[in-house]
């Protein structure tokens, strides 16, 4: 076995540069990973069970059957208020002639629940009662069957009848009917307990003022959430330094105390070696290295009979080791039956290559249009945490398979709500600020409403809208000729007739970092300065061409002009930390990031829509918000705005 | 305004008695009441909001959008282990003239996630790298373009980027995000708080011993557990007796500290009385009566502008009352939108009747038999709470609706995964106790698993067979003329072979309270007596029959003879608990109810199952527990049992 240490320097430096450092890279299938690991584990790990109060019980899981202790009713009850009697004393009354009841001799009145007892053995309705002279006297007209209108005893819960078998989930309505049945106590699955252990010198606390080089520590509460959502119980354990004897104490001590260890690797390659290696030492290393992307560097080990995972530190792979690995773990320790991810067939709206060696996981947004469940993918890279937030569910890529073309049927694992989905404005096109802002309204106005938007350029935009994979293309484009915005791309690109949503008018210009050091006035005066360009077929991106082209001067002569961002924020937050000198964008983006500004003109950001959509819902739900007064006030916030003709409909044919 | 008080005696005994107490009955559609109070509610009530630390935010509702503080990266960062190295210095790189580039001077060791600063702007991985005889230099074979390999600022999240719009319920990987974007505290919606107060002076606590009349206080604490599932606060408070000034107090009290309070009426119609009359005092009384079933005496009233329910007393109509009513207050109160039930078409399995008063709610218990889904209507009583237990779901048949016809399809609202009623084996027919056994047994030897049962009795069973809504049909018929069992029936009504998987042998006889104080000892005996009887259709029945005509003795002359339970179990409660002399069950019923038996013969309790369904994976396991060991000790803790061909397979043609 191959242990390094931080000092074993030469050896550091050279598994380093040298690239012999993928120890873990002999991958495992995941299935396969997983099969192998719970097997071994079931043969030395068992759930443990406890006995709590039934009115504490929600949610948990129970041992073995539950057997009635009482009946319920408790007694032979009346099923209606009224009177108690003998049938007997009732048989031959009729029409011809009634038959007079004394109050507490021939019958007893009763209220629905209370007991019945000898010599009475039905009971007559109120309803069915006739008034006499004397109030203590009624006459009826019908005879009464023995046992009408009783809940005999036990009619609802039988004592000694099974009221819930083992390996179930207690509900509310279990709890109500444990009580009535005469349980107090029943024995419950115990809670497993998860120990989490973040490690990396380069971490530092939420809350602390972060220096260069510093990564805040969020996985562990990411993870601690992850298991409480499991109903299991998550303790966080300070961040530990890439030290390999701390971490090797810590990781031996919670063995020992809890029922599972998570250890997440931080982010240097050299943490992650400690780990594997420290499991090593402590217990058995059965798995490192899965066939899952991302995810991949994942450890599955077995320390004093407790399962010990080692989670990759960027925030994708952590979540999705923690899905295909913590979860089945927690699953069986904790007795409950996974809840199968709801999946849906979609169309994909990008071509998704995907390499043989993995299992890949690609986020993506969910929208339904036309008749179309469409999955346009997301940012890939494990690092990208707000795909995650932004994503409605998961298309899985089998290993072996090499991805899938654009408008290809696809699996995907969804985690948001169908039924939200379906009233789901699909944006995609140009990015800007204000979609944002309109995310955020729509639920709050239009209750079930939402906005998702995906931010591919203008002219991705509208090729969407071919396709039929959106509802909605926020475009920004400039033909050169005309000068005229957007109407001419529309009219070029489509046959069928298309609405244009009229948007906002909004100030591009060149964004330099604040008092605009570099004395940048003009276009000209890029030559020779770091410029960050927009992707292609990005309004911004053609407006800055056609700028180029005015002043005569060749992409060559601007460095940086390949070098890409995907939307304004990007761009202004590369300018504000310095990485670069200046970019194009908005004005709300450069106003964001405190920037200096040179305007470059002002555009016209619209929405186009086929005409077939404009009146579905949430489409008019999302005109609503475009001219209400709120949308208008937080423009003027954002600032670079105009927007006197925000919501107005133009058909184009 | 009629305001009514125990001591109102003669008031009192004209409304127990001669039927003018129906106040309430002016019933409501349920869309009407529900949309009247809750516009009426929103005029008055707001939803409040709190900050709290992301650290605790799982499953709360954010109250407006949050944006990033920072960015992430928080800088340029390695997106490789390898080399950091400004592209210009690697221009010329090829195989024929690889570049030498000194460690610390020309590059530095980076690993992923390490900050890139001038002059660096691009990172070469590990593997790229070529060794020379120097330890301090490395060899590159190709130029590297300007900002590869690294991840720069705020490629994940731009400051001041929307996170997480209004109205968003947080998951884990939403904290892990937002303590990444440095965001600490965030506003969400407060929890709302209610406060739930049980009634009734007939009502024992849980763990009370119950005397004669008692009931046992169980709703108050379901009502606890679906707030808390609603996420909520739930506070119970102690049960009030009928008094009206109790509860005045206690409700004024209520409204002015919590959010909402809830009224659970007890179960006699005095104490509903109250509740709405202390409501009408205290505030406004909206809707008194509503057309459901189970649960048409709902009260919605506001007091102090709060929300103020009264719930009916039944357990079945207190979940359907809280359900229709309760939730909906709830999500707005706590900004959340509804889960909406997933609903299926199913076969219902028997007639319903309904009246076109209400929208009713029948519990069903579903399954899948072929490729048919079907629904098996439960009791209806508004007391079966057990029926709430057993059920899979409801079918909800619309006000204004007759109900249905057996095998017309009906809309059923899951609240059971679909995933697990597939794999459910449906067992129609008789009764008997083992069937729970191996409903506990299922689930714990294969996971997953799940055995259903309703109880009709033998024939019930077979004609559920033949109508193909069950797998497996428990019965137990004696054919008078020749004393088999079971095969003549099947031969007799079915044209395709059934397979008979035998199941066990069990004595069936008399029982009567311990120490048999009547001296029963013969069917002679029974003359005279209060005997309780099984339902026509059940096996026992049959059998009792047999022994009447064998005895020749008519029906007319057994006092109860028309007096029916529904399971062994049910007779046993009733002859235990003195409501009844004696009746004919298993011996297994007798014994956990501690009750005398006198044998009267024993017979087979098979099971048919059409042999198309005997490959199903949960059939064979339901085979497979019959043969278990494990099954049959069992058997015999129950005693009264024989099962030495339990598990055997007869295929009758």
């Amino acid at each position: 076995m191959y242990i390094c240490s931080p000092d074993c320097c030469s050896l550091y430096y050279e598994r380093k540069i040298m690239g012999k450092r993928n120890l873990y890279l002999k991958t495992t299938p995941v299935k396969e990973a997983l099969d192998s690991y719970m097997k071994t584990l079931k043969d030395c790990v068992q759930p443990a069970y406890e006995s709590i109060p039934v009115t504490e019980s929600l949610n948990r899981i129970t041992h073995k059957a539950i057997y009635a202790k009482y009946c319920s009713p408790l007694f032979n009850a009346a099923a209606m208020d009224g009177i108690a009697v003998s049938a007997k004393t009732t048989e031959n009354a009729s029409e011809a002639n009634p038959v007079e009841l004394v109050l507490g001799k021939d019958c007893r009145i009763v209220d629905t629940g209370d007991p019945i007892h000898d010599p009475y053995d039905a009971v007559i309705m109120a309803e069915d009662l006739l008034e006499t002279e004397e109030p203590d006297k009624v006459k009826i007209i019908n005879s009464a069957a023995p046992w009408q209108h009783i809940r005999p005893i036990g009619e609802d819960i039988v004592a000694g009848e099974m009221i819930l078998p083992g390996r179930h989930c207690i509900r509310p309505i279990d709890v109500g009917v444990l009580l009535s049945a005469g349980i107090l106590e029943i024995e419950v699955v115990k809670l497993p307990t998860v120990a989490i252990f973040p490690t990396g010198t380069e971490m530092i606390e939420p809350g602390t003022e972060p220096k260069d080089g510093d990564i805040i520590e969020s996985n562990s509460r990411m993870f601690e959430n992850m298991v409480i959502a499991q109903g299991a119980k998550a303790v966080r354990f300070p961040t530990i330094a890439d030290d390999y004897d701390k971490i090797k104490e810590a990781v031996r001590e919670a063995a020992e105390n809890f029922d599972m260890v998570i250890i997440n690797a931080g982010s240097s390659a050299g943490t992650e070696d400690y780990t594997v290696h420290v499991l090593r030492e402590l217990g058995e290393v059965l798995i490192h290295g899965v066939a899952i992307k991302p995810g991949k560097p994942v450890i599955l080990a077995i320390v004093n009979n407790r399962p010990v995972i080692g989670l990759p530190g960027y925030p994708v792979s952590a979540y999705i080791g923690f899905e295909n690995f913590v979860t089945p773990v927690l699953e069986f320790l904790g007795q409950r039956t996974g809840k199968q991810n709801k999946t849906v067939e979609a169309v994909i709206s990008r071509r998704l290559v995907s390499s043989l060696k993995h299992k890949e996981y690609v986020r993506v947004k969910v929208g339904c249009v036309g008749d179309k469940v469409v999955a346009a993918p997301l940012a890939r890279g494990a690092g990208a945490a707000m795909s995650l937030v932004r994503a409605d569910g998961f298309c899985v890529i089998e290993q072996n398979s090499e991805g899938c073309e654009a408008g290809e049927k696809v699996q995907v694992e969804l985690y948001r709500d169908m039924a939200e989905i379906q009233n789901t404005v699909v944006v995609t096109g140009s990015h800007d600020l204000i979609l944002d802002v309109m995310a955020d309204m729509m639920p709050d106005r239009f209750p079930g409403m939402h906005v998702s938007s995906t931010h591919v350029g203008s002219m991705g935009g509208l090729m969407a809208l071919l396709r039929k994979e959106a509802h909605i293309a926020p475009i920004h484009m400039l033909e050169e000729e005309t000068g005229i915005y957007n109407i001419p791309y529309i009219k070029r690109m489509f046959r069928e007739p298309v609405a244009l949503i009229k948007g906002v008018g909004r100030v591009q210009g060149i964004m330099v970092k604040k008092g605009n050091p570099l004395g940048i006035e003009t276009i000209e005066d890029l030559k020779g300065i770091r410029y960050v360009n927009r992707q292609r077929g990005a309004g911004t991106r053609l407006l800055f061409d056609y700028r180029l082209k005015q002043a005569g001067i060749s992409p060559e002569e601007i460095h940086g002009y390949d070098r890409e961002a995907a939307t304004h924020m990007a761009v202004a937050a590369l300018v504000g930390s310095d990485s670069a000198d200046a970019g194009m964008g908005i004005r709300s983006a450069a106003l964001s990031m405190n920037l200096d500004f040179i305007p470059a003109g002002n555009e016209e950001y619209d929405f186009a829509v086929p005409v077939e959509y404009l009146e579905l819902p949430h489409i008019r739900a999302f005109i609503e918000v475009l001219k209400s007064e709120e949308f208008h006030e937080k423009l003027n916030e954002l600032g670079g705005y105009t927007w006197e003709y925000a919501g107005e409909i133009r058909i184009i044919e």
